[in-house]
C-alpha cells in the first residue's frame, strides 16, 4: 500500500496529531477543505485556494481564519524539496451537542501534510480509463461548489471498485446528468468546444477546473458550462479529468461502455502545454 | 446559554477528549451516529439503538463494532441519576488521505455524555411553534434514513433563526414534500390517519419515529408513510414531532403560516399517555 498517512499536523497553530472530541467538524461534517499541491516549498494556485476557502466561510456562515493566518502556519510545516501535499481543513469548532451553530463561533483549523500521491506521473500523457459509478450525487444549490466536509457520497463511490487500472470514477446527479469524478472535475471536448458540467446543484468548483476555463479563454478555445448526460461522454472526441494533484488526465476508456480505447487529444494536449509553460500544473515536463 | 458542552467522551475504550486528527469522521463525514437518552442508568430504546447503528454500518460497508463492546463501554461512562444524553459515534476510523477506504478498516467508536437538554418538559403537554426552513434537503436514496454524520443541510436549516419561541424547523425535501424537521421526524393527523413523510430520499428513520408507528399499530390507528406537502400540513388537524429526546411534542403553530394556533389533538394525547405508559418516552408522568 502506499504510505498516505499524514507526516504532520499542526492544529489551531499547534502540532499535535488530534483534534477535540466536541469538533463539529466530526460530529456534523460542519467545515471545508483545500488541497492544494506544494512543489519546492510553493503552494501552487495558493491565492485561487484561499479565496475559495473564504467564498466557502461566506456561504456556511463559518469565520474565515484569515489567508495571513494561513500563510504564517504554512510556513510552520517543514517543506522538503519536491512535492507534498498541504490539506487544510477549517471546521465551525467546538460548541456542544445539536445542529445549532453556537452564537460565537471559534473556527478551529487544520494543516495536514501528506506524502506526494504515488499516482504514475504518465497518467498525464498517456491518459487514464475511468469508470461509471452507481453512486449518484445528490442535488442541493445551497451547498452545491463548496469544497465541504460531507463527503459520505464520494466515499461510497470510490469504494465501488477495487481495481487499480481503473483510475477515476465518473458520477452522475440525480437527473442523469454527469457532475464529476469521485476527486476531480471532468471536461469533454465535442466538436472543437471544451465543455464542463456545472455546478449550480452538485459537485465542487475546483481550482484546477478554473485553471483550465481561463486557458481556454486565453487560447479562444470555446467553453461552456451546461447539463451534459452519459450519450454527451460518449460521443466526445477528448475527454479529461482535472484536480489539483493531478493536473490534467486524459481520459482513453470508459470502463463498460462502448467505444473502446481513445488517444488522448489534440485540445487536450494544447491546454496541457500551455499550462505546463505556465507552471498552472503540479507535472514539470 | 445552556450547558452543552460534553462531560465525558470515552474513545476507542479510552477516556479522552480528542480524537485521531487523521480520522475519517472528520475528514469526510464518513461514520454515523446515535443519540440515546438514558434514565436512572437506563439507555432508553437500547436495542433499537444499536440495531439502527448496525444497520447504517452494513450500508456503509463500515465494520459495525457489535452491541457487547458498546454496551460494555456504555457501562464505564459513570451514570448519575436522573436524565443525560449518550451520544455514540462511529466511524469509518483512519487511513490516510483520498476518499478510497482502507482495504482493512479499523471503526472509531465514541461515546460522549451530554447533560439533558434544557427543553421545557411542559413542551410535550402544551405543545411548541414551528417554522418551515428555506434549506432543502438534498435527495440521496443511497443515504436516506441513515443517521450518518453529514449534516451540513440540518447545521444550515438550524441556522436559520435565533427566536427561543421557536423549538424546530421543518424541512422540504426537493421535490417540496416535507421531509422531517433539523433534529427530528414530523407526524401528521389528517381525518383520523397518522401520517409520516417517507424515507426513501432523504431523512433519518429516527428510533422513536419508529416507536411511535409500533404504538399506532398497537392502537389500531391507521398509519401510513408517504409524499405529504405544504398543503397537507396547513390542512393537518394535528401535527407532532418525535425524537429519542423530546418523545411527543405536539405542534400548536407553524410560524407564517396562515391557520393560527392549534391545540395539542386528541390522538396525538393518546399516543403520548400510551407510549408513557410503557415507559417509551423520556418524560415520566
Amino acid at each position: 500500500m502506499p504510505l498516505t498517512a499524514a507526516l504532520m499536523f499542526l492544529i489551531n497553530g499547534e502540532h499535535r496529531d488530534s483534534l477535540p472530541a466536541g469538533d463539529r467538524g466530526l460530529h456534523y461534517g460542519d467545515g471545508l477543505f483545500e488541497t492544494v499541491a506544494v512543489i519546492d516549498g510553493r503552494p501552487q494556485h495558493w491565492q485561487a485556494h484561499l479565496r475559495r476557502m473564504e467564498d466557502g466561510c461566506v456561504r456556511l456562515k463559518i469565520p474565515f481564519p484569515g489567508a495571513a493566518m494561513l500563510e504564517d502556519e504554512f510556513g510552520r510545516l517543514p517543506s522538503p524539496a519536491g512535492r507534498w501535499v498541504l490539506k487544510i481543513i477549517v471546521t465551525r469548532g467546538g460548541g456542544g451537542r445539536g445542529y445549532r451553530p453556537p452564537p460565537v463561533v471559534q473556527p478551529a483549523r487544520l494543516l495536514c501534510q501528506y506524502p506526494w500521491p504515488d499516482y504514475p506521473d504518465d497518467r498525464a500523457v498517456q491518459g487514464v480509463r475511468v469508470r461509471l459509478c452507481t453512486t449518484r450525487l445528490g442535488s442541493n444549490p445551497l451547498l452545491a461548489g463548496i469544497k465541504h466536509l460531507n463527503r459520505l457520497e464520494q466515499v461510497m463511490a470510490r469504494s465501488e471498485w477495487n481495481d487499480p487500472a481503473i483510475a477515476e470514477g465518473l458520477m452522475l446527479g440525480l437527473d442523469g446528468n454527469l457532475v464529476s469524478g469521485t476527486m476531480s472535475n471532468l471536461f469533454l471536448v465535442s466538436q472543437g468546444r471544451v465543455r464542463t458540467p456545472g455546478l449550480s446543484q452538485a459537485g465542487v468548483a475546483g481550482v484546477m477546473r478554473d485553471q483550465v476555463i481561463e486557458a481556454c479563454r486565453r487560447l479562444n478555445l470555446p467553453v461552456e458550462t451546461g447539463a451534459f448526460g452519459v450519450k454527451e461522454l460518449q460521443r466526445a472526441e477528448e475527454i479529461f479529468l482535472t484536480n489539483s494533484l493531478i493536473g490534467i488526465w486524459p481520459v482513453i476508456e470508459i470502463a463498460g461502455a462502448s467505444g473502446g480505447e481513445m488517444q488522448p487529444g489534440p485540445i487536450t494536449r494544447t491546454l496541457r502545454t500551455h499550462m505546463l509553460e505556465l507552471e498552472a500544473l503540479p507535472q514539470h515536463g
